[in-house]
């Protein structure tokens, strides 16, 4: 009998428990969920195999220690600050470790202790990260055992409403954590490179320089830089590439939409309203517009963002209710990036039957034997409903996986690290084909930013 | 015979210096002008009376104290960060203090012991801050001496090219640190309130919210908001004003252009370019553009910023020589703001008989008698040369002048303060008339943002 302690029930735990208890009988697994909440624990478990949820302070080192020390593998589900107690824990007791999340400074200082010990700690092994390390180190490796050099790589990941449950003019609703969605691109200029230039996009014209995706069965969809593209160079050993962009999908127009909060200054973070309680919505948005004894909020905030009488974009916006008079922000000192997470969520959540979609596309640009050539390559699932979402699915099956496959010794390579080896990625991206998650790669003209040519 | 100890021998020195020396005799003062380097002490007591010039690094704890202790008066021109360990040296001494930065959270704590040893430590006591506070709280003062309620205060200062050496097309040249030019509104949105209304514009609309200025035998000047006009509130005792804002001069036109480096993401300060050095101006402007195979780094950026073949904007651009390709940024490992910085000091440094300006501009709008009325107050003063600039005697003569006041005893209150007293701004700004630092008051028709209607 093998022991699991899953740490975290919260919305992505769900396929990855349920996952654990449908292979508890074969595999002989017992599972431990553990949440600050005993009901968050129960709620996940309800009914399934050889699983018992239990309340659990992380924080509280001897209930750490003492649980961490009966199981065999620990997947951490918590927020990515608080995995390095587990983590030091899991050293310790010589026990295994599965996170979704990036690997912090913290956590790789790790690396010569776990290795020591013959431990693998597993992480960035969702989504993104995960998935899309995955599905792009597979066609990578497959580049180069063929002789193939790199030139270009460009990775797409979206987080979106599937068409039938897309309702309204956004062509969006919040999937996953709504306020990463509206503080998506801050912090810095989002940096790439581009047939060996260096590119920079400051945050405020982040949503104005999108760039179209055409994804096969579903139309054109369109993408923003991430903010970091360039640690991907050094991670996926693509030191020398011309060309290296990461970027996130959206329905087409979605972007330009979500520059207007961007300009106003709605997504700012950074200082708190006073009376922000009490604001209406008009009021909301009278903040960023200019005083006048007359003018009307509406008026000024067509003027102010150059908004045509008949464009769609003002559609968007009355549909958000974001000039009501009546409703009001309920939230006491917040920011404006709080304020406009409450207006969004009024609309933009999903209904009990919605159904999310995720897309992730890559292009691999190389030249073999002195021929450019391009592989896309790209993945689409459908969520189920508002609870088990494509998002769920793709962030805690290949947690759920590589766990399993870590016990089983078929992950065997030791030490802090994420899924871009064969060992790793072979087996859990044929694994998540049988839940949906199938790439489709198609051999493609070489399309990249033109490499004979770097002059502009 | 009164020792004066002036720390920090930069350009605000120059005239602070000049004046002590002047007084020398008649007030019966030693000045020493101590500074890292000997040579800039030397330098700024040229052939001036009872002045002798000494290295000194104030981080040598033995000889600051030992220093401070042998005079009646320390001024410190350090940066502001590093007035502390002097503000305490004077305390533990008995010495006072003056200084033209901002009272830092550190050395408010101070104030209580400043007061027991009935010592005078004071702040912002030089342009901006200091003459603005001065002028300001004379006219608060009278106003409500006269029983009127304040209604409106907006200031307005700035540091520009005089007339007669405006030989540029953005009408602006560096007189004071070009870096804090480069970096002006940048940390967090701009936030004042207007007519009861709290109003917020984000750093990438700041330089589009200008409002204009029109300042007797000069003519139209425009002014974009400063960060932070809310702490004025308690500062000056107007907590319920209705309208607080303060800003920037600068010259018509200038904020339009220099908006285009805020868009393109010029003045980003966050991060470092790879290969900096040796990356030509062109070079250096493709950063922000999208990348081409074909399209000229000029035609992207007309695209990108929308300027049209006969805009003005576009001769800004290439009379700093921005799309040269052989000039190079020169600077290691630099931030945009700092490759730009360096791109405008070629243009904009002023040359040996360029003279200065300072603008300062101030509306107070009130309630008297039942009848609304408005003040309006300004000053001019235009510099000598490129060293004796307005801006070097606008922030030193005051600080010289508090610091002989303080110990002629006309300034006693003892504390951590700055001058918004009228025991402090009375004499000062009276004696700085003799220097040209003149403010010209007028009664006109009440101009505020209209209080009767706030729909707005």
């Amino acid at each position: 009998m093998r022991h699991i302690l899953v740490i975290g029930a919260g919305r992505s735990a769900t396929n990855l428990i349920q996952y654990l208890a449908q292979h508890a009988q074969a595999q002989e697994l017992e599972i431990t969920v553990a949440d600050l909440s005993q009901e968050a624990a129960n709620k996940n478990i309800n009914g399934m195999p050889k699983t018992r949820g239990i309340a659990f302070d992380v924080n509280d080192a001897a209930q750490r220690s003492s649980l961490i020390s009966s199981h065999d593998l620990v997947i951490s589900m918590l927020p990515a600050y608080m995995h390095l107690e587990v983590a030091k824990d899991c050293l310790a007791h010589g026990k295994h470790m599965v996170t979704a999340s990036y690997i912090s400074p913290d956590m790789l200082a790790l690396d010569q202790e776990v290795r020591n010990k013959n431990l693998v700690f597993m992480n960035e092994c969702g989504l993104d990260p995960g998935i899309d390390h995955m599905s792009a180190m597979k066609v990578i490796d497959s580049i180069r055992e063929q002789g193939g050099e790199m030139l270009l790589f460009e990775s797409f990941t979206g987080g979106l409403i599937a068409p039938e449950s897309d309702t309204n003019l956004w062509h969006y609703k919040f999937t996953w954590n709504p306020r990463n969605v509206v503080l998506a691109g801050q912090g810095g200029a989002a940096e790439f490179i581009q047939e060996g230039t260096y590119k920079y996009i400051p945050y405020h014209r982040l949503f104005r320089r999108t760039e179209f995706l055409d994804i096969e069965g579903y139309g054109r969809f369109e993408a923003y830089a991430n903010r970091n593209s360039l640690k991907y160079r050094s991670i996926y050993g693509l030191e020398d590439i011309l060309t290296l962009y990461r970027g996130t999908i959206r329905h087409v127009g979605f972007s330009k939409a979500w520059n207007m909060f961007v300009q106003l200054g709605m997504t700012d973070d950074s200082y708190r309203i006073p009376n922000s309680e009490h604001l209406t919505y008009k009021e909301f948005v009278n903040l960023f517009l200019p005083y006048s004894p007359t003018d009307s909020v509406a008026l000024k905030l067509r003027h102010n963002l150059k908004i045509d009488q008949d464009d769609l974009m003002w559609g968007k916006l009355e549909e958000l209710d974001l000039f009501n008079t009546e409703k009001t922000i309920g939230i006491k000192n917040a920011s404006p990036a709080m304020a406009l997470q409450k207006i969004l969520m009024d609309k933009w959540t999903l209904e009990p039957e919605d159904k999310d979609m995720i897309v992730m596309y890559h292009k691999f640009g190389y030249v073999l034997d002195g021929v450019k050539q391009q592989i896309d390559s790209h993945m689409v699932l459908i969520g189920e409903d508002q609870t088990n979402t494509a998002m769920a699915k793709t962030v805690g099956l290949p947690v759920a996986i590589a766990a399993l496959k870590i016990l089983n010794g078929v992950i065997k390579n030791p030490g802090v690290q994420l899924p871009i080896t064969k060992e790793v990625y072979t087996p859990i991206l044929k694994e998540l084909e049988d839940y949906g998650v199938v790439f489709k790669e198609k051999q493609v003209p070489y399309m990249g930013y033109n490499p004979n040519n770097v002059a502009g």
